[in-house]
């Protein structure tokens, strides 16, 4: 008789008051019923941290005013937090993560997974060390279309792979909304605290990692032209990138937060010698299947005729929308699947990873030194994890 | 200092193994963090109740055999259920709900509310009695456009309204399911489980609530043309109805589970004197806003130009899609916050109760007779309470 | 070796000064380039005719007052009028069909064919007596996708139709524009021209006439409760009816002139045992193709996976979009073929004719009788040429 | 009194069986009926064009064995052709089209200009010193809606533009066509006869020329990725195109042939500092335009709402689709306005012309000299006509 496996103890580092994504993060633990909220330090003002916590109905005592005061009295609990959820700036990702795996704690990290690749590395080095999951949230990989269209690639529906077109394009930043004091805006564009990244950081990895996921190929060198378009703005709002994957295949990347009209469209299309797959964040429940010689079709999530890949990640029938939340939520259920190593029906867990957060990482760098060389082929740091 | 509220406890009659609707319920109930699920009866069989309990990580001794089990013995405890989910065929509703209010217990019922207006009534006198909160899961109306487009209505955007299109269109039932076993079909198509009406019932009841709580309006009468076009099929699968509005407005309402295509397709249209408005539940972060004279619109979700009446129950940021368990999440939290009596921020409150519950009993009760005169004009039932 | 087949002699009634409708017609006869456009009596106005002929380059001596001098005169004349479009307000289309088939031309009418069912009995007659060839001008019918969706249905690609949803949705009555002189609005709602159909002539016609041509079925009975919204207006402004098929298929159809939003939004879907199909005119390239257990697959105009009826009518390449007008040609250049009597290439030539122009004027008269009785079924009369 | 002018006596070059694109200038030509196709060397074969003649209707006397024949032959008539069409692979055009300047024809020149630069500035040469009319079949800019956005972004609608994204996608040459003997795919892949550019050249340029005629700005350099998929072709079949613009904006310009599931799809998206445009060529009737702060609209052709750059080129009312040919007949009609030299009506006359044609030439050996420096930075050269 299947019995529900415990929940997983679940803490978080920053998330607290006038913070977006850590209210995401929990949703996405919360969906299906695999974790408990029960610790955090939830900003870097303990005061702020003490009131979030108690506006999110932590215990007092575990409503920590430092995440390492967190990771060390957790530690000493029988029922001490077994994962963190890192939910802060970019720059501080590196040291806390480390931190965490020390303490024997799983990470869940936001995306970018830190600033600079020398940061990557030394994360790398704790996870192998620790022998702890780790996980970065390249949410949109969650989508059970994003699934279905690996899975036709792999499964040679497309054949093999030309060109890919991949975008994600925001208006939010067309002004200066920096100097608004806008908290969101005022530290992504920050390189204290976004790194060196602006777009190509904050949306522009997204972009490339789904491409990198859905193709299943590694982008090996790519060129860059990166434009600060707001007046006064330190990182750059606007990229054009051209691409270069490993196989000869060939694409285009670009991330803009100028972009009137767009909300977060993150597009991708996806070419191969026999067919094409198109894909839309902001239509995230359909998935258009181009063969050559057919018709196109519309592959819709619930609709039965998807690959085990898609199907073992919806939740409810086709024509239910799901969201952005079910498809942050699936990467955080594969986290507990892996965590608890469920066995059999762990097959198909493919959240991204240590790996998944590297690449991230040597993307932006490769970026940034090919548009100082005005444009110049730069390779992409190949991962050696 | 604001403090989290303490968590709701919640229980549940059906919703087992090979349930689908009461899956939905559980992930709405967690996903704002206001309940916590607790005990049920999950079904009609105590072994598989039991069992479902047991995989659902309820405490073995609360995972009753029977609802009335479930309500005597919560009853005695004082950490007892709360409030009650409601997620069995419709049949049972009136039964169960009416032993909840009697044990002071708030209710939340599956849709539709009962299958007799006479039982309806029954329903009605309860709560009357009981001074519990009545909640009936017409969940559409969760939907930050749809609670838009009822705003601009009342706001007089669109000027008076003229005629109303909705329609509801699935393709599910469109071969005799029922025959081959399948749960869903089998009860749904089962006057004795389902009630009198079948698509009509199951579906154009929500295209019918969702009419009402756009504009606002009351239809007074309506004629129905019901089909059963699948062989030996026992409830309608197919209905064209017109509507006629106390106000003097017109429309128009299909419902249909034989329209291959079709998933969850429900879109209505409302047309004023100055303007219109489009919605579709399965791109349902959008509404189309047309005003004479002007260009087309495209309001979504997050746009920051939306009413209160949308913000308040939107949860992330425009373009990353809230889908159907969000929608649904929000008549939870809507009945928290009504439990809770929180205060002003319960201003926006309209989940759908018992007037709603009534009113789609009369709309079936009414389609039934008019299809039956062959087609002419049927009072649908006024609500009294 | 191929020769061009001489260019057919064509006329025109109405259509000068301030028309829209006549214009269509003449791009029409050019665009395939089968007509030659050589006389005219484009005005009931004798100086306005004049001067229209003149500014459309008519030679001045066959630029006449009436009708009747163009018919007595071009008769005399060995190059005379083959054929003449009739393009004036519906009431007296009768009086100038049958004065051409008298003298002998063939007649390409716009609709509806006329404004009581007396009059298209007579009409009839005439063509029957004139052996010639008549052709209404639901042009509707001339796109490839509107042809292909015939096709697919004839061959069995959807099985039996079950259901059928046609609308027809302008905005441009929302005010009462007649008001103010303008001269469309002025005639369209202005029974002594239009006839006793508002909504329903102009528009509803084309619903209904597409509606049985897509699906090769009759409808035997309709039920309709029609409305004139715009104060003072004498005819109706939008329309709600309900279909029966002589097959026992179902359906609806909404007519409306005050459907803010919408300018010519015809749309159609039909749904079968085993698929569907969906059109909409103002997207025409486009035909949407669902079967049941498959994906839906979006049909394009020129993708060489259409049937021989979409490919005989189509020009250009697909992705170059075709239009009204091309569609409006196709019209012209099946009655030119069938002028010509062309031979095997004329296998598939569909144009509407006067079985087609009776059946508007049926719907229009049985609408008009259904909503007077409050809405009772009421059969369509059945056509016996 | 108007009087309708004379119309142009028109000729064409190439257009003769098994061709395409000469059978749409010649349904361009005609639709609104301001030309008369009367003489043709349609084939470099002499005894097709013969034949094509004939099947065409054209006088056989007109129907020339070859170009310089006809513009030999025509020049001794007093009714001799005033306008040529040259509807010939690419390699040919300057060769005819000086020898028709040289005989004083205007003319309509497909795309691109030709071959060479040094071919280009030949032609340019010819244009001044014959004072005739030239045209370059950038047909796509008779859009309306493309109007309408190039009025916009003059207007300010959108601000200074920052990024413009274009592509130009099609499936049809995913696999190696040209072996199988078809004659498009023959020629256009054929160096000798299309020139250096293969995908660039054919839809690479109608990219390009849109996006300097939308913004009204001037691609001073670009760096370019080609590609040629399919083995054994000989030019390029995929095109990843960065652009830098004079005025400092940026932008990307993708073309294909080997993009399955997309038949014609020519998109542009122009990005400004307070606002955006989207045009699409499958779908022309509809532009939508975005501004900061507001919600996105949906602009139609036929409106009323658009501004008279588009409603000047617009025939029939909105939602009645124009398309392809209709966009052609533009360019063709406002060819035939400047040789009648018509007075005011000209003044919104913007066909593309010799400056358009050079543009083209000068895009296709920048992009080809970029590729061979694997991605460099490249002039694009600017016209000194």
């Amino acid at each position: 008789m299947m019995v529900a496996p415990a929940r997983i103890r679940l803490g978080m580092v920053g998330g607290g008051e006038d913070a977006f994504i850590g209210a995401v993060h929990r949703m996405a633990a919360r969906l299906d019923d695999r974790f408990v909220f029960i610790a955090g330090a939830l900003s870097s003002s303990p005061e702020k941290a003490k009131r979030s916590g108690l506006a999110l109905g932590l215990d007092p005592a575990r409503s920590y005013g430092t995440y390492a005061e967190m990771f060390a009295s957790e530690k000493q609990r029988s029922d001490g937090i077994e994962v963190v959820s890192i939910v802060t700036p970019n720059a501080s990702h590196a040291a806390i993560a480390i931190a965490a795996l020390e303490a024997g704690v799983h990470v869940i990290c936001d995306k970018p997974l830190c600033t600079t690749s020398e940061q990557a590395a030394r994360i790398a080095r704790a996870v192998k060390a620790s022998g702890k999951r780790f996980a970065v949230t390249y949410n949109y990989t969650g989508y059970p279309m994003v699934r279905e269209a690996r899975a036709l690639v792999k499964n040679g529906a497309i054949g093999r792979v030309r060109t890919v077109q991949v975008e994600y394009a925001q208006e939010w930043l067309s002004t200066p909304l920096e100097s608004s004091g806008q908290k969101q805006a005022a530290w992504r564009t920050d390189p204290a605290q976004s790194g060196a990244g602006g777009a190509i950081g904050d949306i522009g990895t997204h972009a490339f990692n789904i491409a990198e996921f859905i193709t299943g190929e590694t982008v090996s060198e790519l060129l860059a032209d990166l434009q600060s378009f707001v007046p006064g703005r330190r990182l750059d709002d606007n990229a054009q990138i051209l691409l270069r994957f490993a196989s000869g295949s060939r694409g285009s990347l670009w991330a803009s937060q100028v972009a009137p009209g767009n909300e977060n469209a993150l597009r991708i299309r996806v070419f191969g010698e026999s067919g094409a797959l198109t894909w839309a964040q902001e239509d995230p429940n359909e998935l258009i299947v181009a063969k050559l010689g057919e018709l196109p079709r519309r592959m819709t999530r619930g609709s039965g005729l998807a690959t085990a890949a898609a199907q073992r990640v919806t939740r409810i029938p086709g024509g239910h929308p799901e969201g952005y939340l079910e498809a942050f939520a699936t990467i955080y259920s594969e986290v507990a699947q892996a965590i608890r190593a469920e066995g059999p029906a762990d097959s198909g867990i493919t959240f991204p990873g240590i790996v998944e957060g590297i690449r991230g990482v040597s993307f932006i760098e490769a970026a940034i030194r090919s548009a100082a060389a005005n444009g110049t082929w730069t390779p992409v740091a190949a991962c050696s994890v």
